[in-house]
């Protein structure tokens, strides 16, 4: 028995096909049994007949339960009143296995249940389509880069310092009494194989140990990081919008469907096109003085600060594309930002805050390449220059105007899926009170 | 000044470009300067003639060091005796940061040497030769997939429990005292995913905390790993050997140059396509007390064990193309094996082993579907049942047959690209004694 795809059951119409799968619903006439069946392609009612169906079969169509594992053979046609939709007409059904009280059955059950038993929520029609769009984001993400002249370099998980402060990371047991710590960014190690490749990109994990309980917060996320040699914050801010602008138009091209499923208003994606608005943070914050002024938010924002949850939700509403918000005051950025020649008080950095309220989903910008600069930022951080010797050789040999951003990967996917909370947006998420399963 | 790029230098020739990169190399002959430049993209060489160049431009062709960033405007030329090699007359130079001693100079340095320099060493041209193979050949891995009809699942790096033992885990310390431990394989993960979507891969870092020391171990490597709902040990044997030979083929169809300055045996590579050789365990024991017998294999193996190296080495060297041996013992294979329904003591496992003595670059197999046997082996391994209580639910809810396979990113780079040891095929290696830079 050569098995069919529901995916490619258009191209098998009128012939007799075998399909192996799941039981995702069923109801039964008592002399039609209707069985929706997945196979991890697609979905299809298969519609088996009492009276043209063995005693056998009939009899494993009315036991069968939901999500037993089955291998049904029939003959697929379109339906007779929705074009582009398909039916299978059973002649037989076979049992793999029958599963017993199934638990997660369509009635509406609680978050946490739901994530006890990801490993089978995972079946879902949603979960699904959400994970579809997030293959096509990652697909659309390497493409990219990968045709754009960028050499993937992967940066290490195991760090001897860290990137950006302490208090957020992970310690691990390496050998004798040797401690490191999970990666928090790639970037101190692209910087090095951007000056050895000129355009570069990591993608893998990212650990941040914070104890935060949102719905933005994951312990364990994926994280995309361009970094190109002799760039700087313009050209990076072009490339930003390139970027976002490519994968937005990938999911819609090819993820319709999904898109459907998740009643994501795709008109709010098609907007997404370059260029994007580019706001210094000095306008940001007269935009936020202006709207407490006019009593749309409730606190007045202080200037020097980073910006809070409803600043950005508040700025990005003012616009249908992502916002850039650049050069913030260099003293709340990494030590390692360029300052700005014309204020050396503000860091040559960038921000993009995506529209509806999704908040930041890019953040980069140019790399201070003097290394007495560097040095001075890394004493004034209070960090142990000795964890840097080879990130300042790169300013010792061969410096050069750089730049790039990272991109957290679920944070992408939650915007462009249009749903709450980015524990749905990954396989198997970590947080505060999540290891398992 | 707009850049170009050394890759795209034969669409510009006779046009006035500039190219921002650093000195590669440099000869002078008191009027003539030969500056080798490299951008990250390619090498070129420019010539600066004393008598066409301001003087300025001619005392930074004096002073300019190896590794020192330069800017430098000419006109790019084919070479009048190498068709295909171009050269710059160069114009102008432009010195941005001039590098005092670079340490990795054209004599001999010691391994321990050049992976303390490993952020400098990158920009040499094997090190460039083999991360540039390294990134066709991730992008190959995923294109095979995403063309097949996979879904990337991502698995997760914490993980509550152990996949195969606990010796080799590197512990995490997660929030409130729990431990966490760096995944070593996706394989459980993708077994639910695959019940989900059918056919699904991971591809991600993985740990293992071995104390060796060897060429073919890092402490952090990544891994691939598909598996695919429905499918039985030969249908995973065919698509280990499609996909290594798709791998191979592209290497081979877009990396000429790379492999060249490797000085790779293209003919090797070129014989590896479909069928592989498949031996089974039993007859590669055969194999091996023949060779004993025949005094070319110094100790008699014994029945019953996994292979050593030597064995591999000797097995693999009697095919041209890798070798699939399988069916191995089940008692010393991870307790998830399917056993062979024709002899229960057997595994329905299979290890690819790479040509020219490179060892296993692939293990694999069919799962366990029965949820008795499972429950069974976990108890036989010692291992406690109730971390395990999520993978157990697959068998419970739509048990499938389903097989799969891992292969180490590392290990196939140096097979490909024919080198010594995986330390190099990884922009950052980490290992038993090195975590730093």
């Amino acid at each position: 028995m050569t098995q069919t795809y529901i995916s490619d059951i258009a191209k098998h119409l009128g012939e007799s096909i075998t399909i192996k799968g799941w039981l995702y619903n069923k109801r039964s006439s008592g002399k039609l049994a209707f069985l929706e069946v997945r196979d991890g392609t697609g979905l299809i009612q298969g519609v088996a007949s009492k009276k043209d169906v063995s005693g056998q079969t009939w009899e494993d169509c009315e036991k069968v339960t939901q999500e037993s594992s089955i291998i049904v053979t029939g003959v697929p046609r379109e339906h007779p009143k929705k074009p582009g939709v398909y039916e299978l007409d059973v002649t037989s059904l076979e049992v793999v296995q029958l599963a017993h009280d199934y638990p997660i059955t369509p009635k509406e059950h609680g978050v946490e249940f739901l994530m006890d038993h990801r490993h089978l929520w995972l079946r879902s029609r949603r979960q699904h389509a959400i994970l579809r769009v997030r293959h096509t984001i990652i697909k659309a993400v390497r493409d990219f880069f990968d045709n754009n002249g960028f050499t993937l370099c992967d940066t290490p998980i195991f760090t001897p310092a860290a990137c950006e402060g302490t208090t957020t990371l992970f310690e691990v047991d390496y050998f004798d009494d040797e401690k490191a710590y999970l990666t928090q960014s790639g970037q101190l190690y692209n910087e090095a194989t951007a000056a050895a490749f000129g355009k570069v990109y990591c993608f893998g994990p990212t650990f941040r140990a914070e104890k935060s309980k949102t719905r933005r917060h994951l312990t364990e996320f994926w994280m995309v990081e361009p970094e190109v040699a002799y760039a700087k914050l313009d050209d990076v801010m072009t490339l930003a919008e390139n970027f976002i602008s490519y994968i937005v138009g990938r999911v819609l091209e090819t993820r319709k469907d999904e898109l459907a499923i998740l009643e994501r208003d795709v008109s709010k994606l098609e907007s997404i096109v370059p260029p994007f608005p580019r706001l210094q943070y000095d306008d940001a914050v007269k935009m936020l003085h202006q709207a407490h002024a006019e009593g749309i938010l409730e606190n007045k924002f202080e200037y020097g600060g980073d910006l809070g949850a409803p600043d950005e939700t508040y700025i990005s509403s003012q616009y249908d594309k992502p916002v850039m918000v650049h050069r913030y005051p260099a003293a709340v950025k990494a030590f390692y930002m360029e300052t700005d020649p014309a204020n050396p008080d503000l860091a040559l950095c960038v921000d993009v805050l995506a529209p509806e309220g999704y908040g930041e989903i890019i953040g980069g910008g140019e790399r201070a390449s003097s290394l007495d600069l560097l040095l001075q930022r890394i004493q004034a951080h209070n960090l142990p220059p000795e964890a840097f010797d080879w990130y300042l050789d790169l300013r010792k040999y061969g410096s050069v105007p750089h730049a790039g951003f990272g991109m957290g990967i679920e944070r992408a996917v939650t915007w462009i899926c249009g749903i709450e909370h980015v524990r749905e947006t990954i396989p198997f998420a970590r947080m505060l009170y999540r290891l398992k399963p």
